[in-house]
């Protein structure tokens, strides 16, 4: 019954000054609209659809930037661990570590995650049925993890497409955990552009809209200030310039929903 | 930006009696949150899963019981036709011609549905991509058609199961024409249940609450006073006894959304 | 355990001259493999994606044309029906009414083609999982029907996407009726031209195999002198310069899966 | 053009005799039948459903067992990494290292299996399109790897259902490498079971047969004694007893399939 709060942030660390920009937008924005933000952010794109796309700073370079920015903005941070050898490193910058939609099931990586006693943000694998996320939920509690968040990303449909299915924000409030919706990562296009993963952006409003109305904890939101000259999930991300349009518009919605309890029928 | 209309009324015709409380407890409903309805019931269910369930009263029959609520309470009806045949006749009654989502490509029953000079309400088959629908209101529109309205009802998602795409509701209104969100068969479970489709009843509100967010003309929801026991998609019908409750609920929605169009991203 | 059928013809009926020629091809490539020929062709696309698409000669004609074919070349004809009325008629010149994909569960139409007493070729729809095929059969059977042949003509993927599930033909095999694989809509993109649908033929020859090896009664294939100029279905139907190449493949490997039942595993 | 080779064995490594029980069965059956086979099991099912699922008896147990059984019955053997940093030690053992399907993208462990110099089998992902499998074999190229093979496991389909889509099979061939089927993860009903994944054992044949009828470097397919009290993916287990009269079938498809390339159809 709380209102949302927003996990955001570039795909991509590029730099410690592009990290500072952006922070520094998203606090200016999210101030005024009065929306708790965890920054987020990766320091390695591990899974890119093709070898020659850029990959990231790397996780040294990248840790640096992130307790940066959480220094000096005083910000939460969130970042993605893909080994179970990087999660103790990464906890000890982060607030937030976030296990990849791809490998939710890996339980080397889950274990080593809830072992950090940081919370965990997990992504639903776009293979997995929403009530299986119960599974994975508690995987980690058996792990010791004490907070969790699920994230629901979009299923498999058909090939080079996802759909967002909205029963699915029901399944995994029944983990008991805080359900996000990742709200660019939905609309993106596996490998729809041949050697890169499409992206329908000018869904992003329409799927978070519909999210929050539903009744979400959060919205995951990745953003830049040219996403068209990013370099990594370029065509799903929202341009930094519309974000507080966009914000202003959710928050108005999840206000709404959170007045009101979604109607149970038997 | 008009406040959302209803069609609703039992799946089927079961006798004028029990069309005069449902139509009687729909009115007052819709009386007291000042919703438009459009009152719908089917004479025959034509492609039902078995030849033992029960189709209905049969054409003449159900529009005699149509023309008497229309006359009663003064409502617009709508009811569903399944071939060019019933089109004149069913026209003379209702006010809105439905054709069926496996019959949304079938060019006879469309032209001759458009011929009527009625309102066609058209349910995107569930084997159709949602800029599909295009071609149909197309055709529609070649054969004569005025006025439409387009239905989105859940297209197919592995067996036995639909989701509901909420971008389709952007590529239906890419139509031109006014978008109904059909909330109770978008959460059938076709052929579910062996002998009879199954149904999420509980997914209803959800689904309805995120359509109606998103912005669309109108809701579709059949509503029963003992759904359990109605001769068809009971396990999808919304309880009638429920029905102010889940409307009070979504007009809180249709007007926030009315007042707030969708933020357009390039 | 007997050889497969061939029921094959071009999409469409264009001309009295376009089907002999058609025929005698057909005859004389399936005299020389020694495979039973059925021919098939439509009087009438009665759900084309567009309006403006070409929808055929008619009933009439049609009818007079599968007549003249059936009589001068002593061939069994098949042909699709899409409405109740149509049936008898169809059912004085043709051995086999056609029941079309999307329209197998329209009761009345199954009725009517039932009460012909002509074998039906019952197409399982997009929408419908393969063991729902039970009830289809079921409602013919219940209708008077005394030989049923059951089709597999792919299961919708996504959008724009059919896939052939193998496993399909078990189910299907277990209604007790012979099944037959419809080896070129399978291969369909419905609606992925825009205004018409788009084909992949390259995957004709690969599905059809898969099909004859786990063993079918028959196989279902459209063919065109010169499918790219074809008035409808071109993308997916056989060039009939290839037809004997295509068939003798098949003919090897059903040989094979006829000598060998396949292995049952509890 | 060369018959196919099998990759068989029990999902997991329960023990030293257990292995070698299964590979003396194995080594007859396939010495019986001319079938070259390489040795399959896994020292840790990394990614099971639940966190109290049986995960093995892990790595240095598993390989000390690889490395016998291997030395004892003169066998080629693959196991499956998980992590970038097992690959080296599992590479001192095995012939083949295989990339779960999950972890298709994730390109640190596809470079870590590359740099070994080993073969790489690397099964496609359930979220992959299987033209998409192109960036992942041009990944593994890009590393150094000489040897690949690329494999077929099912796409997902709904909830907790896969489907084998017979076209990826000739995608994977456009990699330009030996193509294997997985028989048995292909019927395998992920989550489907609530604690653990289902399986529909019954569909191998089927399946395999039209693979190796489309034409198939190999067969991917686990075995058991008992599949019903196997710790791992029992339900899609081919029990050991029936191993030989199902090669026996697929290897006449297989011989026939050898023999007729298959039709190109512009």
């Amino acid at each position: 019954d709380r209102p949302f709060v927003l996990i955001a942030g570039p795909c991509q660390i590029e730099s410690l000054a592009h990290a500072r920009e952006t922070a520094a937008a998203l606090v200016e924005v999210t101030r005024n609209l009065d929306i708790p933000l965890i920054y987020k952010s990766s320091y390695d794109k591990a899974n890119r659809t093709s070898a020659s796309s850029q990959r990231g700073v790397g996780m040294a370079a990248g840790l640096d930037i992130l307790r940066t920015i959480k220094a000096e903005f005083d910000l939460p941070v969130i970042t993605d661990v893909h080994d179970a050898a990087q999660c103790a490193a990464v906890a000890e910058v982060v607030d937030i570590l976030q296990i990849p939609a791809f490998l939710c099931r890996q339980t080397d990586l889950l274990a080593a995650a809830a072992a950090t006693g940081r919370a965990i943000h997990v992504k639903k694998g776009q293979f997995l049925a929403p009530w299986d996320m119960q599974q994975v939920s508690k995987k980690l509690e058996s792990f010791g993890a004490k907070r969790i968040l699920v994230c629901e990303r979009g299923v498999s449909f058909g090939y080079n497409t996802l759909v967002s299915d909205m029963r699915a924000l029901s399944y995994l409030a029944a983990t008991g955990w805080p359900v996000i919706f990742d709200a660019t990562h939905s609309v993106q296009q596996p490998g729809g552009l041949g050697g890169t993963s499409g992206g329908q952006r000018q869904f992003v409003p329409l799927l978070a809209r519909a999210a929050l109305s539903i009744g979400v904890a959060g919205i995951f939101m990745e953003t830049h200030e040219d996403p068209d000259h990013a370099p990594s999930d370029g065509p799903n991300m929202v341009p930094l310039a519309r974000l507080q349009e966009v914000l202003s518009d959710l928050k108005a919605f999840d206000g709404l929903a959170k007045q009101r309890p979604l109607i149970q029928l038997a």
